[in-house]
């Protein structure tokens, strides 16, 4: 950590700051330059906080050059980080895992039948929301309670595990007994109480990315849940907003590379949500592959009877199909089990 | 609402669409055009959502025309909300509220000594941070229930109502119990089971704006403590995040002007978080005012003999009592009662 | 194009409006709904400029249903087009091709080697940079006209076409007779004298997007070269600005698909300037032709004996080989000539 | 200037870097940390290229202490700088100066109207449009030399200095012998050519901020056109792209604080374009005021016969002498002459 003196801070000021640093367990360096007075902080500085320093009115910038993130961190951990849950390895070299299901867990017949389809196909996960975050108050919430027991009988009927989405610190025990995956949504990424009680969970974590996160703030989050003593954190990008209008949010495939290079957690990708159209997911999966994900989380919907269907997003059972054997057929080029 | 089918959709499949929107009780107007036919959607349209009208294989794109918010919206209840707490009356006409106090609740000495001064200087509520949110897990959280309890003292040594943050549903009935003014921050904005609690409770709701929300969906929060049958919700401005690094975050002040046209709602600002620099809070404050805000929330601490201290973005007592003066100064030339 | 009127117009004003929009020759459809009239536009609305609608009193909102581009639209031009310079094809099915080189010419030796050694690894054009855009007029400029004769030379050494910034209108003559391809870099997407200029070249035009331009603005930019009377026109994706500051740029490749299905025009993909750093180049290529762009362009140096080299975002020479020979692997899975 | 060396750079490598940084010219300090060097560059750093250290593959970081402005900054040029144009003074302590006019001139009658009104209501120039950059190549381009020539016969009437817009430095000439401040818009704020052209300049610039630009890239930009030689720069915010969409833009008034104590030069604020609704004028012009802005540019349309008028984001003549007056109301209470 660098800490830049204000032009013109006396040497009694600029000691006392010294001293400061120094209380805190850390080394410091001097660098006396013409403008101004130049402090690198030398030690475990993940635990400073640089609003803290800024307090000094002397202070002109703080600026970090070690990450804050030090669980999360590739430096301290160089080994990848698998989650192991069924049959899945998520993180594990050489595999690429594929979560799937649909948006919202509708009913009994529905969930099963997405959950055989996708299961035939390759799939090794089970998603589906149970309890969904809307923007509006006056939009369908989910099947809550009742969905989590749809879930648990679809995991039952194929074996498949189940993802689906927490949305608060109360519902994490009923998520313990149930869930095989606890997904915490993009609006929630810095809902930190929840955080808190799922550090004490020992179920795997799959952590979406915020709609404006950096990847820093992200791997903060991940922090926070490993802090707390779960150390199975998966990562997934779900695009984040910028200005373009459209596609539904930005899917940010150079975080990937980034992410593995930063940090040991498993990282995947959602090509669903980001794009918003489901033309779109197969291209974005292709691609979420060639730059070096651990898998995907893909939203399949089924309906054969409804008029209203095909999803805006949401694949059908025999376009996943076909997704999977385009996967299947540029992992074996990349050396990937998929 | 404006629903656009794909050029070439068939007559049947347009009959189906017009079915299904009749189902939910609406009219249809329909529209043939040489391109495409657009189907004007007539009736309550703030039920539906949009994405659901997507999930038919034949719609191009659905568009509002009619805010999706309705009981935060100036529409429908065309008088300006007064929000009454203590002396203070947040919303009326030709008033503006100040709110003051320091970032952190420390000690009860600190905590009181601002109370004071704040006081004097013309503030008509308390704020303090209990409960913190911090990027990193390994930042101090705040006092928790303690910061409560000496923000509490505080109220009985100087009458002045407080206003502290929440983090957690399940703090809602402390919180009910000894805050008089609760606050959301802008990271908890689309916390949605925490806005369902507080829309039960019977206290003012101070709700922050997410780092990168838009106007409407801040407003579609407020819409969801309002849905749940609180109708006093205060609306605060603290920055948003652009790609501009020298400010912490970037004030919208032409939000207030907007919001105070879309909602008939309370709107204030924060001049503290978003620019991050105590010396800019003056001319944003002023700003603010000259704008049409209903009234202001600004950071002051004390630390007379701490060595660390005129934190980055708090002003002193002394600042702030000059700050007052030139709020009452213009408010005079404006009409205000500051 | 959808006009929707104030609440409250009356009669006579709807009326005026819809005779105004038929004097420019459209169609009108009247749809009176019960908070408003909503107004059908039907026509060639692609010459209206929405704004000018909008200075009507009585007009609350104009949206667009039809894209406000046409020549360079897939609608109106469904066949892909393909720009022929020497041996390549650029936006020919099922081929994808390579322009690579280094970022500034900087000496005959350096461009020449990297010319040659680039042509054996596959490249079909050479890139470098002549004429330098920098944020600091105290930055190198470029070896500017002297960089031209230097590419033109190894021009003549490989038979590689060659691919070079220009920055003023004052130039397209000298570019016209020296260069085969002009590009236009991200800053001067929207320098409309410019592309107004390029409009009247005979050289194919490569298009890189400006770092917060929309998709559609892009695609407006091209629409004025391709007004102009030039044909040739190649986009190509460099990076958005977001929030995200450990890449310089984030690369959005599902505008990739996206331009696909909304263009004609082909579109390539910079991996080098987006994420700026030489180890991000390898995934992001892979993950570009994964996504279905037409090709790359990438930066490669040559420094066998300099202290200070292997810059930043370059790759060199045996990078771009390896990379090369992956992006051939990966080709023949998706049955792609490289 | 702070240079990060990667952990594990050898002693040899190192004391390479260092020479490398020497022979620029500079002195180094020497932090030998834990698990890196940090080395600070001390002397004129502001002709240094962090990008060029970039290139020394031992590099992980580069960091700015200095800014990389010098002319624009107010460190090195204390005294704020004043621009006189005919009775204007812009800049000048305890002075706010108004310009005004219409969007785009488009008739002799016109722009000498709407001149005369916007003289009388207290307008120190005259704005209007002849070159108009637009998104489409359909849209009206202006009058071209046909609206200078117009702006030219009302300056004749009135004695109003005029500003108006340049889009090409093959223009600069003609702008030179007609106009008496030449603003670059929002999209040109970094048309490195034509920004070199108007250094030469003997007249006035209005350096409008780019839609996406940091108040840096800004400062640059205006550094571009000082250091060729012409010292006359007046700034201008006039809204940044945000993900807001009920506004046009966002204005981002802490800009004028941030731009007062970093540079010298005067600032003024845009209220119409950013905004894009009259309504919205006003509010945003007392803000500006508040804020610290050294003056405005407003837009003001006459148009009493037509049926289609009131601008979308123009006041009317009515409606500008209101502000005006509302404008010396505040004032007077903060010192300023309007």
């Amino acid at each position: 950590m660098v800490v830049i003196m204000k032009p013109g801070t006396t040497e009694s000021d600029i000691e006392k700051m010294i001293s400061y640093v120094k209380d805190m367990g850390l080394d410091v360096m001097v660098n006396k330059g013409v403008d101004c007075t130049v402090l690198g902080l030398l030690g475990d500085t993940s635990r400073i906080d640089p609003d803290t320093l800024m307090l000094n009115i002397h202070v002109d910038r703080v600026m970090r050059i070690a990450e804050p993130f030090k669980k999360a961190s590739r430096k301290f951990h160089p080994d990848s980080t698998v989650v192991r849950v069924g049959d899945a390895e998520i993180g594990k070299e050489k595999t690429f895992t594929v979560i799937a299901g649909p948006c919202s867990v509708e009913s009994e017949e529905q969930i099963i039948e997405v959950a055989e389809s996708v299961k035939e196909s390759g799939a090794k996960l089970l998603r589906g929301g149970a309890f969904k975050p809307r923007t509006s108050p006056y939009s369908f919430q989910g099947l809550e309670l009742e969905g989590i027991a749809l879930l648990k009988e679809a995991k039952e009927k194929t074996g498949l595990p189940i993802v689906t989405e927490i949305m608060s610190p109360a519902m994490v025990e009923t998520f313990e007994e149930s869930v095989d995956i606890i997904q915490v949504g993009a609006r929630n990424m810095q809902n930190f109480d929840l955080l808190k009680e799922l550090g004490k969970s020992s179920k795997p974590i799959l952590l979406k990315r915020g709609l404006s996160s950096t990847i820093e703030e992200w791997l903060m989050s991940a922090e926070y849940i490993l802090a707390g003593g779960n150390s199975n954190v998966i990562l997934c990008e779900r695009g984040i907003r910028t200005f373009e209008t459209y596609t539904r949010n930005t899917l940010d495939l150079s975080a990937i590379p980034a992410v593995k290079r930063l940090s040991h957690l498993p990282v995947i990708v959602d090509p669903s949500h980001s794009a918003g159209m489901s033309w779109m997911v197969e291209p974005l999966s292709l691609a979420a592959m060639a730059v070096g994900a651990d898998g995907l989380i893909v939203e399949v919907h089924n309906c054969p009877e409804k008029a209203l269907c095909d999803g805006a997003q949401s694949l059908n059972p025999g376009q996943f199909k076909n997704l999977m054997q385009k996967l299947k057929g540029i992992g074996s080029n990349l050396g990937l089990e998929v």
